[in-house]
């Protein structure tokens, strides 16, 4: 389980693999997940390992939440994204606003957003749109 | 704000149209918007307006949660929609392992999941994948 101390979580699909790959054992996602433990190692963000994020046809799959923060699902995951996903963590768990900010995002996380859902407590539509990187597009 | 008598939450992407679609207002997202409020009404299920899921290829695009279950994402809306994600929500909120069962979803939520995350103090690839529609392929 996640602990109090914990300033984010990462969730790894461990079911996931390329459309395109064999079925084979051990799958990309669980290979994803045992770099992302190791590449936790010190950083306060805890990984779980989950089985489907239902995002099975751009897998390899994994989601990042602090408290507070908006929820986001990348998928197309290579083992590169392992430091990248505590990275993205960290950053998250430092935005007063629960949005992962585009500068110093790490770039395997700029293109592999799938989607993303608010926080618990979120009301319509907040005004800090002007930060919020995925929400440009009314500006 | 959602209170805490809402049974359950669906956020509506108020900011989605689908990709070949003109950019022309309201847009469809905020049509769906609109349709579910109306198809909450009594219903116990608070309604929130989001600008952005990040789901944009793929919209219109709404999430559903209830306390303590899983999050759903789902993509390709109409507003036919829009009663179905009420009725998900609710089978949502009577769901004591805090995922939607598929016995019972709305055809629209069957066919139209992005993805999906964990509920907050979730552990590590939980036994009840038996129960679980989106976590069948390694049963």
């Amino acid at each position: 389980m996640a602990s109090n101390d914990d300033i984010a979580t990462v969730y790894v699909c461990i079911t996931c693999r390329r459309a395109d790959d064999p079925d084979v054992e051990p799958r990309p996602g669980a290979l994803l997940a045992d770099a992302t433990v190791r590449a936790a190692h010190g950083s306060g963000v805890a990984v779980r390992r989950v089985r489907c994020l239902a995002n099975c046809t751009r897998g390899p799959s994994a989601a990042v939440r602090a408290n507070g923060s908006w929820s986001y699902i990348f998928g197309g995951l290579d083992l590169a994204a392992a430091s990248a996903l505590i990275d993205g963590a960290k950053l998250l768990a430092g935005a007063a606003d629960g949005i992962m900010p585009w500068r110093g995002r790490p770039e395997p996380l700029k293109r592999s957003l799938i989607a993303r859902v608010p926080p618990l407590g979120f009301a319509d539509h907040p005004g800090q749109d002007s930060l919020d990187p995925e929400a440009k597009e009314l500006e």
